[in-house]
């Protein structure tokens, strides 16, 4: 054991180590408290505390009662080069995607907007508030912002399919670039319900402005990822590029 | 207001708007807890809510006795497509960057290691801790595990300036490839000690598979970024790539 480490934190790196490693597989009930106090000659509170933290950050789930079990992967996200749709990604994770319109409407640019949007104060800007889930689950709360002369008449179906494609195909925009800022945050009671977590959990917050080929700015986002159930994954190359 | 937003978390948003447009300016003090409920003709327990919100996100920072005051931008890290060295990025924001070895040891591949940076279990791998410092406060604290093959005896001086510097111009490898997985943790203890912060406050996790131009995995690393102080950009162009 390293010095300065606690006990707890020795033992939570131990078992999210049997997580990884696969020797607690997926969905598999661990050993009780009991027994975990046992194997490694701790108090109950010692090995609670373990638990508690490994179940917030997402790797075990409690089940009253029941026991204490390994949860799913977190879902997998790339920020990479490409855009794939969210369908796509989500797919070859075995699992099925749905994007979920919740508002569609217009609102005046105010302050914040018509700096992020390069627009006049008041200009109409359509607000399009998604959820995302994945077999069901809430992955992702996002409202998006594009001024009405960009791509006017953003319609349901554009929401809930994919709006980069949309931009594309139905408005003839070409998506040049993107600039993501990613910060942690914690969830509030609105986006909590949407999320259907906890209030005060943990999340990934990102804004995204988005570019077109003319340097125009079409699109501004706020996005919730939910901590406990996220993981972004970026490659980088270094040689062939600038 | 919208629908289903609970008052604080509208009082917040409104608030967090004050920060990011400036009309609260950095080093601000903020209206007191009795002005800011007399202008939102709320109840005090809901205007603390809001505060103690923006201070765990790292926006507002609360002095015993004195008041609310607006934090410091949070530290900008890019995670584009050039490696740009720590301490040219924390040196563009006006602060002075600091790279602290904390342990430079040679470990054993255990079974995890042995996977990430495909070698013999027990082949000899050196543990790099250590910790970035941007003005004097930890931003980041670090285990970077390097095969001795790869790179043999790094020096307090290679992990103290910049790893993949040192790999280039005393090792003679060239870093092609990082593939980097993202996800929120709680600090335990221990990491909690490095980074000077509450044992549970969230922080972005961050592993790191490197790889070398003949495809070697030359760097496994794992690092914490602490949530309260961490923005990260990321640019994508679409439009040149793949």
């Amino acid at each position: 054991m390293e010095k300065n480490q606690s006990l707890h934190a020795f033992i939570k790196e131990e078992l999210f180590d049997r997580i990884k490693t696969n020797k607690y597989k997926k969905g598999d009930q661990i050993p009780t408290e009991l027994e975990l106090c046992k194997d490694f000659n701790v108090s109950r509170t010692t090995v609670r505390t373990a638990l508690n933290q490994l179940t917030l950050e997402g790797y075990l789930i409690r089940k009253q009662g029941k026991g204490t079990y390994v949860a799913d992967p977190k879902l997998k996200q790339t920020l990479s080069h490409t855009i794939k749709r969210y369908g796509d990604q989500v797919a070859v994770q075995g699992k099925k995607a749905k994007i979920k319109l919740v508002a569609l409407t217009v609102v005046p640019a105010d302050e914040h907007l018509a700096e992020s949007l390069q627009v006049e104060i008041d200009a109409p800007i359509q607000r399009i508030e998604r959820v995302r889930q994945a077999n069901g689950d809430p992955t992702q709360y996002e409202v998006a912002y594009i001024p009405w002369n960009i791509a006017p008449g953003i319609t349901q179906e554009h929401a809930e399919t994919s709006l980069y494609a949309s931009f594309q195909e139905d408005f003839n925009i070409q998506v040049a670039k993107t600039i993501e800022n990613i910060e942690i945050t914690l969830v509030d009671q609105r986006i909590s319900n949407h999320l259907k977590c906890e209030e005060g959990l943990p999340c990934f917050y990102i804004e995204t402005v988005t570019k077109d080929d003319k340097g125009r700015r079409i699109e501004f986002s706020r996005a919730y990822f939910r901590g406990d159930k996220t993981n972004f994954l970026i490659e980088r190359n270094y040689l062939t590029e600038e």
